[in-house]
């Protein structure tokens, strides 16, 4: 048995691994032919011992040899774009064309740019220069980062080449890739394309790293370690938290993007005015990618009303007539199979689907659900259970009153919309619902579904705990995604030569944005 | 016997106590006459109840009604300096003159009159415009927020005035101040004044509260409980943590200062060409407000040579020369006292002071101590003991080698020196030396002692931990320390009637920095 190499200190190695696995198919739910190291604290401890070493080199490298690095990434995975959608497609059941080719592979690599042309120009430093006091700061690299990619974004979030990854690298860290191990041969393919990058742009050896798998007590140990600066994770609530505990406890930064059923507030004159529209609009959301997105609308609340009941029904249909997806992973369907499990135990009355089963491979058929306010709110934990795929609950509230009360008692979400009618009926409801929805989410949508995550740097793919570990904080959008991988640098009384370069006297890159005595500018400070 | 009522809800009530407690005067040692109650865990969730509904009216109310009240509150202060300024001398001994008459209360009233004009003027908030894709996300308050102050800034880090109140506040925050048990006669003075300032400026009534202490148990439960959002504490080391344990399993951010004994390099070249000059320099920083200070240089790494003796005895002399202050209190006194006994146990020589008293009520003899880079090294955690008050311990490197390898064991401390010639003798070795030590701290001074801090847009009073809890985030400094207590909110798609008035298309105040389009601009949308 041939089993993979683990990528450490620039060499593809034998891993010193307790055990291997092996990903499988979900659509003929056999094993792949691969074999992956779960690797021993050896592994961790080299790979740890060899990205410290690159963070002190890396703070001495050009950011414009970081740029070329991310640009040639992006280059090398155009290149080899075939072979890794193959691989991709294999391990996940993603559709090639269009998910995979057109539009996952392509944001993957548009990341990577718009991460090189943030490195190159520097503002994310937020440069700020107290020119009377001669007081100069700015963000500055944190050092080695672990960062874990979730199952559901094979090429976007890859640990190896996602956002969390870009973010981290543009900044100057090395990088220390966990796979996700539903995809260990897509993010083998990415190491191997980004090893071959980081190369050709002559970054130390120790930058960009992978192993497959640890045990969970190495995992913990690994973002506790005292030579690990930060860490980013995207994944399942569970793990997610018991990681948070192993760092927090060692005052190292983490930050996660855990569960979210993602509310949709339908208000009454959006359906009364326009509800067969938006059945098509919301089902297609729900069922987009097999339900299996962070910011897939998980939860719906709606008032009771003429609108209401004909919109939920015509959601059914729309459910039941639709192809039932691939998930992504045998654990997928069992967790969603135990979720819809304990949201119907607990009351939920089954609208469409409910069983597993009825697609090609692991599957489970397109559920909606729903349950009265009354009855969630008698049990508003149970009722928010994420049910990680396509599963949607539907709320109906009795009344205005009963719906400020069923948002006022959900959790920390990414996301929140509402949809209201166009010519103004739901407006007094719409301020009412949505200060306190507000308060729920990290982005709130007008008429909108939330599944599409733009990479602005507006967007906030963020929100409360238990969103995500701090309310503050990006994972998606350019340069605030950055920060989170940084420390805040002071020079008090400096000497100008000592000085790193964004905070001289002269701009840089010339276009690089500084807060100079309060003012944002491109200028050279003096000028 | 009279206790002193809590601020609970806009009222000074009756506090539902499990005990009380009295602070006593440093240098007579006698007890204050006040008596303070120990609160329950009913006053505390009063508190709590009545913050939750003073963030929901924040949320409406006007930044200018916020920006009055702090400067209102500013006035108040300045009105009452005089029974201020002799109640805090009572309460910590530190001089009327010139330190809190002429020092720290006008500092105090700059920072609130500052947080004000952050607060009308809004930049604080970030906001980012995407027109193209109609996003937008702007900064906004977390929600009430627990202020913990410090036993050695009665004014300007108290907790109901001082630095991390005054963020909180003009974010739009309601805070819930936990008296420093050393002063709290002067927290209830600042309370009262706040308490004026805030009903003439027509806040919600539970903005500004007051508990004076809580058992350990309810510090604890008051930062995890599900209506906090966010804490500001400076202190101590295991009370900090204790409470970040607490609250990091809640999901709920904290920003701690804690320890930090703020290293000193003293190049040879700096000592050979102006050591005398740095001897005064040097002293009087480590001594003055008799070494209370968060960044008091406790800490100093020089290398053996021929002016490095001269240095040290010279530095000796002014300690045994100085007078000796009054320290804050008993606890200050008895735990510098055990943290000098561990440094000696562990081998540190004695070169000035080294036993209680000497001075005024609770006092210690100003204390030099030395280690060799050698001894510091066997033993690096012991050698880093913070030892709060007029205590600085010397190590003598061998070598730059050996100072190198000083440095690299040292922990996360707020602020690092470089003392070098200035005809650039010692440059190769500052380069050297000064990359390590960046690695180790918040803010890096040149030629200059870091007791100062300024209240500066580029200063960072923070740094890794243990200084903080977290590396990119400051406690001084606007706009940055503000943005501790805010969440990150995006609007998506939302239609302008219904965004907050610093996303419109129009800029409100006309003056406010917001990063459109990529470009930073204090205009219009659209101009």
């Amino acid at each position: 048995m041939s089993v993979e190499p683990v990528l450490i200190a620039g060499q593809w190695r034998a891993s010193q691994a307790s055990g291997t696995f092996q990903s499988d198919n979900p659509v003929t739910k056999a094993p792949l032919p691969e074999v992956y190291p779960i690797s021993t604290w050896a592994d961790v401890d080299a790979a740890l011992s060899a990205a410290t070493a690159a963070a002190d080199a890396l703070r001495r490298t050009p950011p414009e040899q970081i740029a070329k690095f991310l640009e040639l990434y992006a280059d090398v995975i155009e290149r080899d774009a075939e072979a890794l959608v193959a691989m991709a497609h294999a391990e996940t059941a993603l559709p090639v064309k269009p998910r995979l080719a057109e539009v996952e592979l392509p944001r993957t690599t548009g990341q990577l740019r718009e991460a090189a042309r943030a490195a190159r120009e520097g503002s994310w430093l937020l440069p700020t220069i107290d020119t009377k006091l001669n007081i100069r700061s700015c963000h500055a690299p944190i050092g080695p980062v672990w960062v874990f990619g979730p199952n559901n974004f094979p090429f976007a979030f890859n640990s190896v080449a996602g956002g969390d990854f870009a973010a981290a690298i543009a900044v100057g860290n090395p990088v220390i890739a966990k796979a996700n191990s539903s995809h260990p041969g897509t993010t083998r393919l990415l190491a191997v394309a980004a090893h071959e990058a980081a190369s050709a742009a002559g970054l130390p050896s120790g930058t960009v790293q992978l192993l497959y798998r640890t045990s969970h007590a190495d995992g913990e140990r690994a973002v506790s370690d005292p030579r690990t600066a930060a860490t980013g994770y995207t994944g399942s609530r569970s793990a997610g938290l018991a990681l948070k505990t192993a760092a927090d406890r060692a005052g190292k930064p983490i930050y996660l993007e855990l569960s979210s059923i993602n509310p949709v507030l339908m208000l009454p004159g959006a359906l009364a005015t326009r509800g067969e529209q938006l059945v098509g609009e919301f089902a297609t959301s729900c069922l987009m990618g097999t339900g299996q997105f962070c910011t897939n609308p998980g939860f719906v609340v709606t008032l009771a009303g003429p609108a209401t009941d004909p919109f939920v029904s015509a959601v059914a249909e729309k459910f039941q007539a639709a192809p039932v997806g691939t998930l992504l992973s045998c654990s997928v369907a069992e967790s969603l199979d135990k979720s819809v499990q304990k949201l119907v135990t607990a009351g939920a009355r089954v609208l469409a689907g409910g069983t597993p089963g009825g697609g090609a491979g692991y599957s489970y058929a397109n559920t909606l659900l729903t349950v009265s306010g009354q009855q969630f709110l008698s049990r508003p934990e149970v009722f928010q259970t994420e049910a990680f795929g396509n599963v949607t609950l539907v709320v109906v509230a009795r009344d205005a009153d009963q719906a400020a009360e069923v948002l006022a008692r959900l959790e920390g979400n990414l996301t929140g919309a509402i949809y209201s009618d166009t010519a103004g009926s739901d407006d007094a409801l719409a301020a009412r619902l949505g200060a306190i929805l507000r308060q729920k989410v990290g982005r709130l949508l007008n008429d909108k579904m939330p599944t599409g995550v733009a990479v602005s740097p507006a967007m906030n793919h963020g929100g409360p705990y238990p969103a995500t570990g701090h309310p503050g904080f990006t994972a998606v959008g350019i340069p605030a995604a950055l920060r989170r991988f940084t420390v805040l640098e002071c020079y008090d009384n400096v000497r100008p030569a000592r000085l790193p370069e964004s905070l001289r006297d002269e701009n840089p890159t010339g276009t690089m944005w500084r807060l100079v005595d309060g003012s944002w500018t491109q200028a050279d400070v003096g000028r």
